[in-house]
Protein backbone atom coordinates (compact mmCIF):
# COMPACT_ATOMS: atom_id res chain seq x y z
CA UNK A 1 0.00 0.00 0.00
CA UNK A 2 1.12 3.51 -0.26
CA UNK A 3 3.46 5.58 1.40
CA UNK A 4 1.95 6.00 5.25
CA UNK A 5 3.86 8.89 6.40
CA UNK A 6 3.13 11.08 2.78
CA UNK A 7 -0.61 10.32 3.30
CA UNK A 8 -0.63 10.76 7.07
CA UNK A 9 0.97 14.41 6.31
CA UNK A 10 -1.39 14.96 3.13
CA UNK A 11 -4.44 14.02 5.32
CA UNK A 12 -3.22 17.17 7.48
CA UNK A 13 -4.07 19.37 4.91
CA UNK A 14 -6.54 18.14 2.66
CA UNK A 15 -8.74 15.54 4.88
CA UNK A 16 -11.46 18.90 4.75
CA UNK A 17 -11.76 18.00 0.84
CA UNK A 18 -12.58 14.00 1.52
CA UNK A 19 -16.21 12.82 2.04
CA UNK A 20 -17.11 11.81 5.44
CA UNK A 21 -16.86 8.12 4.02
CA UNK A 22 -13.44 8.51 2.26
CA UNK A 23 -12.40 10.26 5.82
CA UNK A 24 -13.80 7.22 8.32
CA UNK A 25 -12.02 4.61 5.68
CA UNK A 26 -8.54 6.30 5.85
CA UNK A 27 -8.56 7.01 9.73
CA UNK A 28 -9.53 3.17 10.24
CA UNK A 29 -6.91 2.45 8.56
CA UNK A 30 -4.29 4.89 8.64
CA UNK A 31 -4.58 6.24 12.31
CA UNK A 32 -6.73 3.17 13.87
CA UNK A 33 -4.06 0.38 12.56
CA UNK A 34 -7.57 -1.88 11.69
CA UNK A 35 -6.86 -4.12 8.18
CA UNK A 36 -8.54 -3.95 5.54
CA UNK A 37 -10.50 -7.33 6.73
CA UNK A 38 -11.32 -5.22 9.56
CA UNK A 39 -12.43 -2.20 7.32
CA UNK A 40 -14.68 -4.23 5.12
CA UNK A 41 -16.76 -6.05 8.00
CA UNK A 42 -17.21 -2.55 9.89
CA UNK A 43 -18.51 -1.24 6.07
CA UNK A 44 -20.43 -4.40 4.86
CA UNK A 45 -18.44 -4.32 2.25
CA UNK A 46 -15.65 -6.29 0.43
CA UNK A 47 -11.76 -6.07 1.30
CA UNK A 48 -11.15 -5.00 -2.54
CA UNK A 49 -14.04 -2.13 -2.41
CA UNK A 50 -12.10 -0.49 0.93
CA UNK A 51 -8.35 -0.89 -0.95
CA UNK A 52 -9.62 0.65 -4.06
CA UNK A 53 -11.31 3.18 -1.68
CA UNK A 54 -8.23 4.02 -0.23
CA UNK A 55 -5.84 4.05 -3.49
CA UNK A 56 -8.66 6.47 -5.13
CA UNK A 57 -8.61 8.78 -1.77
CA UNK A 58 -4.17 8.53 -2.25
CA UNK A 59 -4.91 9.53 -5.46
CA UNK A 60 -6.79 12.65 -4.79
CA UNK A 61 -4.71 14.05 -1.57
CA UNK A 62 -2.02 13.46 -4.03
CA UNK A 63 -3.86 15.60 -7.24
CA UNK A 64 -5.20 18.60 -4.48
CA UNK A 65 -1.34 18.97 -3.70
CA UNK A 66 0.09 18.92 -7.33
CA UNK A 67 -2.75 21.69 -7.59
CA UNK A 68 -2.45 23.74 -4.63
CA UNK A 69 0.43 22.71 -2.74
CA UNK A 70 -0.09 23.58 0.64
CA UNK A 71 2.36 21.25 1.82
CA UNK A 72 4.99 22.31 0.09
CA UNK A 73 4.20 25.69 1.09
CA UNK A 74 4.13 24.43 4.56
CA UNK A 75 7.54 23.16 4.79
CA UNK A 76 8.92 25.98 2.85
CA UNK A 77 7.62 28.45 5.40
CA UNK A 78 9.06 26.63 7.98
CA UNK A 79 12.50 26.58 6.37
CA UNK A 80 12.39 30.32 5.53
CA UNK A 81 11.50 31.31 9.37
CA UNK A 82 14.54 28.84 10.40
CA UNK A 83 17.22 30.75 8.22
CA UNK A 84 15.35 34.21 9.49
CA UNK A 85 16.03 33.36 12.98
CA UNK A 86 19.32 31.67 12.38
CA UNK A 87 21.07 34.77 10.66
CA UNK A 88 19.37 36.81 13.12
CA UNK A 89 21.25 35.75 15.61
CA UNK A 90 24.50 35.40 13.47
CA UNK A 91 24.43 38.95 12.44
CA UNK A 92 23.23 40.62 15.43
CA UNK A 93 24.51 43.79 14.75
CA UNK A 94 21.15 45.60 16.70
CA UNK A 95 22.09 43.38 19.81
CA UNK A 96 18.52 41.83 20.02
CA UNK A 97 18.04 39.81 23.17
CA UNK A 98 17.59 35.95 23.45
CA UNK A 99 14.61 36.72 24.71
CA UNK A 100 13.24 38.84 22.06
CA UNK A 101 14.54 36.63 18.77
CA UNK A 102 12.85 33.72 20.94
CA UNK A 103 9.34 35.92 20.69
CA UNK A 104 10.22 36.74 17.22
CA UNK A 105 10.54 32.89 16.37
CA UNK A 106 7.36 32.26 17.97
CA UNK A 107 5.26 34.86 16.44
CA UNK A 108 6.03 33.86 13.44
CA UNK A 109 5.64 30.02 14.58
CA UNK A 110 1.97 31.21 15.07
CA UNK A 111 1.24 33.18 11.73
CA UNK A 112 2.55 29.85 9.83
CA UNK A 113 0.34 27.26 12.00
CA UNK A 114 -3.50 29.13 12.32
CA UNK B 1 -24.66 37.64 -10.37
CA UNK B 2 -22.27 37.06 -7.22
CA UNK B 3 -19.85 39.63 -5.54
CA UNK B 4 -17.20 40.14 -8.16
CA UNK B 5 -14.65 41.23 -5.22
CA UNK B 6 -15.42 38.03 -3.08
CA UNK B 7 -15.08 35.75 -6.22
CA UNK B 8 -11.75 37.34 -7.16
CA UNK B 9 -10.24 36.92 -3.78
CA UNK B 10 -12.06 33.48 -3.64
CA UNK B 11 -10.02 32.57 -7.34
CA UNK B 12 -6.76 33.67 -6.04
CA UNK B 13 -6.90 30.52 -3.69
CA UNK B 14 -8.78 28.33 -5.25
CA UNK B 15 -8.45 28.67 -9.04
CA UNK B 16 -6.33 25.88 -9.63
CA UNK B 17 -9.02 23.32 -8.37
CA UNK B 18 -11.18 24.32 -11.28
CA UNK B 19 -11.60 22.78 -14.20
CA UNK B 20 -9.54 24.75 -17.49
CA UNK B 21 -13.16 24.99 -19.23
CA UNK B 22 -14.27 26.24 -15.57
CA UNK B 23 -11.30 28.55 -15.34
CA UNK B 24 -11.71 30.25 -18.59
CA UNK B 25 -15.15 30.93 -17.98
CA UNK B 26 -14.41 32.77 -15.25
CA UNK B 27 -12.02 34.33 -16.46
CA UNK B 28 -13.65 35.59 -19.68
CA UNK B 29 -16.31 36.80 -17.19
CA UNK B 30 -14.62 38.48 -14.31
CA UNK B 31 -11.08 39.24 -15.79
CA UNK B 32 -12.03 39.78 -19.22
CA UNK B 33 -15.69 41.21 -18.50
CA UNK B 34 -17.08 39.46 -21.18
CA UNK B 35 -21.03 39.52 -21.33
CA UNK B 36 -22.91 36.28 -20.50
CA UNK B 37 -23.89 36.30 -23.87
CA UNK B 38 -20.49 37.13 -25.60
CA UNK B 39 -18.94 34.32 -23.67
CA UNK B 40 -22.02 31.87 -24.61
CA UNK B 41 -21.27 32.76 -28.28
CA UNK B 42 -17.06 31.60 -27.77
CA UNK B 43 -18.29 28.81 -26.47
CA UNK B 44 -20.69 27.76 -28.59
CA UNK B 45 -23.41 27.35 -25.93
CA UNK B 46 -26.25 29.37 -24.25
CA UNK B 47 -26.21 32.36 -22.28
CA UNK B 48 -28.10 30.42 -19.52
CA UNK B 49 -25.41 27.11 -19.96
CA UNK B 50 -22.82 30.20 -19.31
CA UNK B 51 -24.80 31.97 -16.48
CA UNK B 52 -24.91 28.33 -14.34
CA UNK B 53 -21.50 27.41 -14.86
CA UNK B 54 -20.58 30.91 -13.18
CA UNK B 55 -23.18 29.78 -10.26
CA UNK B 56 -21.78 26.38 -9.83
CA UNK B 57 -18.15 27.78 -10.10
CA UNK B 58 -19.06 30.24 -7.59
CA UNK B 59 -20.67 27.69 -5.07
CA UNK B 60 -17.69 24.98 -5.48
CA UNK B 61 -15.37 27.89 -4.67
CA UNK B 62 -17.19 29.14 -1.12
CA UNK B 63 -17.57 25.11 -0.40
CA UNK B 64 -13.46 25.13 -0.94
CA UNK B 65 -13.13 27.63 1.24
CA UNK B 66 -15.93 26.12 3.84
CA UNK B 67 -13.70 23.41 3.93
CA UNK B 68 -9.86 25.06 3.86
CA UNK B 69 -10.42 28.35 4.54
CA UNK B 70 -7.20 29.66 2.89
CA UNK B 71 -8.84 33.06 2.33
CA UNK B 72 -9.40 33.21 6.05
CA UNK B 73 -6.12 31.99 7.17
CA UNK B 74 -4.28 34.53 4.76
CA UNK B 75 -5.89 37.45 5.73
CA UNK B 76 -5.59 35.90 9.68
CA UNK B 77 -2.02 35.82 9.28
CA UNK B 78 -1.49 39.46 7.64
CA UNK B 79 -3.40 41.14 10.16
CA UNK B 80 -1.26 39.12 12.58
CA UNK B 81 1.73 40.17 11.07
CA UNK B 82 0.68 43.89 11.46
CA UNK B 83 0.21 43.07 15.18
CA UNK B 84 3.51 42.18 15.90
CA UNK B 85 5.26 44.58 14.11
CA UNK B 86 3.14 47.38 15.77
CA UNK B 87 3.91 46.37 19.26
CA UNK B 88 7.57 45.69 18.07
CA UNK B 89 7.51 49.28 17.42
CA UNK B 90 6.02 50.28 20.68
CA UNK B 91 7.45 48.59 22.83
CA UNK B 92 10.90 48.63 21.41
CA UNK B 93 12.60 47.76 24.51
CA UNK B 94 15.84 46.80 22.75
CA UNK B 95 15.99 49.18 20.42
CA UNK B 96 15.89 48.00 17.09
CA UNK B 97 16.91 50.00 14.28
CA UNK B 98 14.10 50.81 12.08
CA UNK B 99 15.79 49.02 9.54
CA UNK B 100 15.84 45.57 11.48
CA UNK B 101 11.91 45.89 12.01
CA UNK B 102 11.54 46.96 8.39
CA UNK B 103 13.71 43.70 7.58
CA UNK B 104 11.67 41.40 10.12
CA UNK B 105 8.33 42.84 8.37
CA UNK B 106 9.61 41.81 5.29
CA UNK B 107 10.70 38.60 5.62
CA UNK B 108 7.55 37.58 7.54
CA UNK B 109 5.42 39.12 4.70
CA UNK B 110 7.92 36.74 2.51
CA UNK B 111 7.34 33.78 4.73
CA UNK B 112 3.10 34.85 4.17
CA UNK B 113 3.33 35.18 0.40
CA UNK B 114 5.02 31.76 -0.94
Amino acid sequence: MEDRFEISELMDFYAPLLTEKQLNIMNMYFNDDLSLAEIAELNHTSRQAIHDSIKRCYKQLRSHEDKLRLKEKYFKRESLKENFIKNLKKNNTDNLSNELIEQINKSIEEIINI
